[in-house]
């Protein structure tokens, strides 16, 4: 199973792909779509959307992953974050990829085994459970992360929740 | 010019189409993209995807506009929000459709000459503007107003905000 895990964000979207091999997690690659800051929301929505279809063309992933976010710090900010993850799941879903959530609290504890890790201290398992040379930005960890979390879930039958 | 104006929900997407020709205003066709509640995000956000790729193949509208909203219940409403936003945008960015937003106020203004009009009143005002026998739903009747808000807008230079 090739997880493409996704970490949406109107500035930065992170995206990692890992591959699930029995009891084996191997990493594919990662990386982060960028949009710029005076483009117009569209334009930006459009920049992430043919990013990941980019990303999908390239590495064949047969799953996607997002992080579920249930907080933010306010009202705006949750907005332009549902504008990003709606164009991430679009892209995913129309390339025909099942896509699942989880939880931030459950993709922390299920790569660092505490729900309320900090995010160097998520970017230090991941390089780890991914034996990566150099740990990988914070975007495109965090969407590894989301990816590992799929690969334990859909290893434990009945845990998953999808989407 | 002919305008698709989007009012944007998860559950229920208005859409509106109206032709600016000179100082006429005339209304083409409007309708309401609904998503089943039990389905999962995704699912319902590629539905709203689909239904405005469909009226775009269907109306071969020339422009986009969209209400802007800065205002929400609360953050996962307005996270909420977003995903169908992004979803609204995306379809009509990948169809070549510049998209304009315009903010709820300034919409009302535009329809009924006061920001803080109630929904019936847009209804009535969108119904009489464009001369239809019976009064859209309002989710259709909200997509109209931006229509004829962006078309208002683009006959005045200067005032419009292009996104």
């Amino acid at each position: 199973m090739r997880t493409l895990g996704i970490d949406p964000g109107t500035s930065a979207t992170g995206w990692g792909i890992v591959e699930g091999e029995g009891n084996r997690v191997i990493h594919v690659a990662h990386g982060t779509i960028r949009t710029r800051a005076d483009d117009p929301l569209p334009r930006r929505l459009l920049g992430i959307f043919e990013g990941l279809n980019q990303v999908i063309a390239e590495h064949h992933p047969t799953v996607a992953a997002v992080e579920d976010i249930f907080v933010s710090r306010n009202v705006q900010s949750a907005l332009k974050l549902g504008h990003a993850r709606g164009a991430a799941i679009i892209a995913a879903g129309l390339n025909g990829l099942p896509v699942f959530e989880y939880a931030a609290l459950v993709v922390k504890k299920s790569v660092v085994g505490y729900g309320r890790a900090e995010k160097p201290q998520v970017q230090a398992m991941v390089r780890m459970l991914l034996a990566m040379g150099d740990a990988a930005p914070r975007d495109a960890a965090d969407a590894l992360a989301v990816a590992l979390c799929h690969i334990h879930h859909a290893q434990t039958p009945g845990r998953g929740r999808a989407a």
